[in-house]
This record gives structure tokens, sequence and C-alpha cells, in this order.
């Protein structure tokens, strides 16, 4: 929709090749790569013809020529940024969810202080957002659905043999590896339910979540007379994306799919199994306890998904390496982003410890 | 809600008793009674200590203490006192289809005119109004939910052998006689679908009927960018009327039921089958015919329906002799209210003329 959108600047992680194909196309003046760009051949040409400069991606998103972020960064590397673009009073289309679970207060009291928007992408929380809409304070609950993951219905015994590829073969959902494997575990539940807190400024005692296989649902609020507004689409992130770029239009895009009720037969739910998937249990206990916990919580993850992905550990590890990282966890109440990057730093010592025998 | 509300007028159309017991509770300024009520002992009574005056149904509903109109008489007697509130600027909590559907173009117009409003009491409307709330244009379909009725999976042989009690007996609404057996022959949705082409301006063939024998979705908007939004709770008509009367504000009711997802395993949709209910089809078709086509429809269903209720025709019936008058009728497009209404007095006395084999 070039008529609509100029793209500023692009970031990149690790992946140049697509960094360079988008430059192509977009030709940001902006461009961010997060490796030493300097010595490297592909990126020096992935700035084509089109003069775009290196510039830390911080910056990027505090550029006075952007007025929208979208934060699509994953993991806590997405948190600086975020963090910038809030104290620019930026409108910010937010798919991370690390920086509001580690720093949900801190970020929430800067948004009102600098007049910044967030904006959510995430399925399940533009699914929320749009059924508030044009609705009060009458909100008794938010209910967030999750499609179960690839191993919805594996016994304890089989939980224990499951395979990175396996893991990463997520049913309804195509997303990157920490997200995919998140998924598995419900962490990635649990994760939203804490940022479902902060976007919508709901207890979390009042958010529930709800396996839904076929990820049509993509959640619900029910309010405070009993009734339950839900929000449906196939799964397609684009529907969220252009919902938050749109917002408040709802624009017209034929290439994005509709509800065939011919063939959705039935939509089946069922309340999430803590036992078999501690991992949410583990972030709301997280989440309730506050503090420095779900920054802890949150590096606990990725650095665990990390050793995951790498066959270092096994699939039920990651909880139990989180769970023992949490465990030993001094929490400081209402932290500054100093302790909360050193709560960071240290659950993610932790796990590489305890992995490496050195605990 | 005693504090919220004051019964300035109450209707009844022949039943004293509950008449009486209402009185006794609301002590209403005005009462209607559809009967002969001078000679009438027990409606004498009926007035009892606090002076409630007899008064024309239409006078009630344009009395100016009264600022709602709450119009659940049921079938085409709701026609002319809707009509009168809505001249008066009334707002109108409407729970009768037959007024819109027989004369939906003049009574938006007179809406527009006299800057009344029309407030859905109906669930599935209610739920298609919760829904759009807070929304723009941007709508592309309406999908209004059907239970099915007590025949969904009746064979056309079964449905041939329907008896009177059993049609009465719904799966998941308590509702009247009239309404019952509508929504067993699926008349009542194709009452609805005209219904919500003129409450929401949206073209017939926008507006999409689906299956769903649970009624926890009470219906759905889709929108040009392939979201859809549902509004889900038991059925309870206490809902949508609570919904209606405080609109925008959304209050707290703890006699109403919370959806319980640790037992709603599934929710269920199939299309409806227009060859088996017929009635749905002739609703659908009278409506996109236009003009005094609807109103026949309205009447010759209550007709028919009166009939089958008195055990004088078998359920099939209904839809026979309401597609054969249909057939009959010489339509006129955009008619006046006395064109309706004769159209209402001729389908009428069609039925009973083939009924009692005058025809």
């Amino acid at each position: 929709m070039p008529d609509r959108f100029c793209v500023v600047g692009l970031a990149a992680g690790s992946n140049i090749d697509l960094l360079a194909k988008q430059v192509e196309e977009f030709h940001p003046e902006f461009i961010y790569y997060s490796q030493d760009y300097n010595q490297d051949e592909k990126a020096q040409a992935c700035r084509g013809d089109f003069g775009s400069r290196f510039l830390p991606v911080d910056e990027i998103a505090v550029h006075s020529r952007v007025d929208t972020v979208i934060m699509a960064i994953s993991g806590g590397a997405g948190f600086s940024p975020t963090s910038a673009a809030v104290r620019a009073g930026k409108t910010i289309a937010l798919a991370n969810k690390e920086s509001l679970v580690m720093a949900g207060e801190i970020i929430t009291g800067e948004v009102r202080q600098h007049g910044a928007r967030i904006l959510p992408v995430d399925s399940e929380h533009s699914a929320i957002w749009q059924c508030l809409s044009g609705e009060g304070r009458g909100v008794s609950r938010l209910i967030l659905t999750a499609s179960g993951g690839p191993f919805l219905n594996y016994s304890p015994a089989r939980l224990k043999g499951v395979s990175l590829s396996q893991a990463l073969r997520h049913p309804s959902w195509q997303m990157g590896a920490k997200v995919t494997i998140d998924s598995a575990t419900l962490m990635n539940k649990g994760l939203e339910v804490i940022e479902a807190h902060w976007l919508f400024g709901i207890p979390l005692e009042n958010i529930q979540v709800l396996v839904h296989p076929q990820s049509i649902v993509h959640s619900m609020v029910e309010f405070v007379d009993g009734s339950v507004k839900a929000q449906l689409s196939y799964p397609d992130m684009r529907l969220p994306i252009q919902y938050a770029l749109f917002y408040p239009e709802r624009v017209s895009n034929p290439e994005l799919p509709r509800l065939d009720w011919n063939n959705i037969k039935r939509l089946d739910f069922e309340p999430p199994d803590i036992d078999r998937f501690p991992c949410l249990r583990l972030a709301i206990e997280a989440g309730e306890r506050g503090g420095t916990c779900p920054a802890v919580l949150c590096a606990a993850d990725e650095a665990a998904v990390g050793l995951f992905v790498e066959e270092k550990i096994g699939f039920v590890d990651i909880a139990r390496l989180v769970e023992h990282v949490l465990d030993q966890h001094q929490v400081i109440a209402h932290p500054g982003i100093e302790e909360i990057m050193a709560a960071d730093d240290w659950a993610r010592e932790l796990v590489f410890k305890m992995v490496n025998g050195d605990s």
C-alpha cells in the first residue's frame, strides 16, 4: 500500500539477504543491521543505489521522519528501541512482547509521560483491542485463546522425547523459531497474559487462557453484564498488522481471507493443562510476583529456548530451567531499567551455568 | 432496577393475571388491555389502588412522560404503536420484528424524519449492534445465527408428522408461541434477515444465516478487512433488554450468567437447509421482492401459525400456505401504510379461505 505508507527505516538481525531484498523494494532512508556491517561485503552491497544509511536501531526508531514504529524485533533485544520510541512519543505497533513483559510498569509510565501510543500487533491482543472498540470501562475479563501448540494432546512421557523439528512445526501459525517454541511450551501464552495486563490495564487474575486448537477465535472480552465479544479470522498476521497501521479505519483488502462458514464445522475449546505445560503457570506466577520476576522469566526462557534450538537441552528442560532460575531469584519490586537489565543478565548466565554444569 | 427506571405504562394482550401482578409491582400510571375491559371484572380489579388508568396502547407509547418504549407486542399488532412512538420521536427498544419487516421503508423514513431511535432487543440484532460498537462503515457482511429449532435434523418425512407440542419445545429459548413456531420453521430467521437489513442498512445479499445449535454465538459481523466480531452469551433475553435500556453503558448484573468455558467444549456451525425449511427461503425472497411482499409474508405466516396452534393444519402446511399466498400476491412497490394493511388483510383472508376450502 505505497500510497498510504512510506518506509523510512528497516532493521535486520542477521538475515542480510532479506534486508537486501527489502531495501531494493522500499528504498528506506535508514537501515540497521545488528552484525558488524563495516567488514561485511553483503551488508555494504545491500545499501544499493538508493543511498540507504546505516544507523543504530534506536536512532531510526526516534527519527523525526518516523511517526509509526513497527516493533517486531524478537525477544529482549526489542526492549531498547521500543523504550526509545516511547520516549520520543511515537506510535508503536508492537509485535515484540518481551519489552512490556520485562518492563511493563516503566514502559506504560513512559507512554503516559510522553504521549506515546502502543497499538498491539500480536493477534490475541489485536483481537482484544478490536473487541474493546466503542466499549467503556465495563470489562470484567479477558480470555486469551491458545492453539495449544503441536503437543496439545501429548502425554508427559511423550513430551520428554519431543525433537526440535517437531517443536518447530506449529499447527496453525508460521512464525520465528523463538515464538514457535514458546507456543509449544505455552510460555508464549503466559507472556501474552502479562502483556495483556499492561496493554489493557486488566488485573492478572481477570485474564484467562483457553485452548482453542483451530486458532480462529483470536481472543475474547467478557463485560460486566455477562456479554462476551470475540474476534475471529483465519490465522494470518497481515490482518492485525493492517488493523494497527490503519486504526481506526478498516480497509478493504482482497488478499486477506474471509472465513468460510461452509467449511468451519466446529470450534473447540478446553482449559489449558498447566501440569503438562508448566511454562504457562510459571509465567503467570512471575507476573503475580511482579518486580524483576517477569524479566527473569523472559531472559531464562530466551536462554533455554536458545539451548533447545541448538539441541543442547530437551524440550521439558526449558520449563525446568526457567523454574529453577525463578526459584533462585531475589525479586526487586518496582525496579529501574538497570536492575531489570542486571536481572536479565543474571538469569541468562544462570541458565548457561546450569546446562554447562558449573552451577 | 427501580433506581434507574420508572414504569409509566404497561400493555397486555390477553394475560390479565400477569398484567394485574405487574400493576401491583410497578404502579404504572397507564395500562392497556386489548380486550373489552369495561365489562371485565378482572380487568377492572387489576387497576388496583394506584389509580392506573386504561389508555389505548398508541397513546401510552407517545405520552410525554415516556422516553423509552419497550415494544414487545408480538406480530402485526406491534406495528401501530411502534409507528406512533417513532412519529413521537421516542427511543424504541424493539423486540417486535414484524413492524420493521412489514413497513421497514416507512418506519426507517419516519425515524430519520422525527429523530427517533430504534434499539434492537432481539438477541441476534443486539449481538450485531454490540459488534458494530465503535466501528465505522467497514461492514461487509452480517451473519445471523439460528439455533435451527427443535427439528434441525428431521427428515422431510418426519417433519410432516410434527405435533404442536413438539414445535412448542424450543431447544434453547423460552419464548411465546408465535416466535417459537417461527423458530421451528426458520421463518423467524427469515424475518430477522429482513429486520437486520432495515436496522443496519445492509443489503439483503450481504446477510447470511448460519445454524449454530448451542445458541451461544448470537450473531456476527464481518468487516471489509476479513475480521469477524461475534457476540456470545448463554441464551437469556435479560442481557439484550438490559443492553438496550442502558446503552451505551454496560451495567454489572450478577443475575446474568457468565459463560463457563470449562463446560463449553465446542460450538457447532452448519449452513441452513432451505429445502427442508422453505420458510427461510420464502422470507428472503419476499425481502428481495420488497414492496408489500414482506407484509404479506408476515400476515400469511401469522395466520398459518395461528391455525397450526389451533391444530387445524400440519407443520409443513405453514410454508405451503405462505408460499401459495406469496405466489398469488400482486406486489405494490413502495406502498403506503393503507396498502400494507390491505395486503396484510388480503393475505390473512386467503390463508383462511385455503384452509376452509373456499378458495
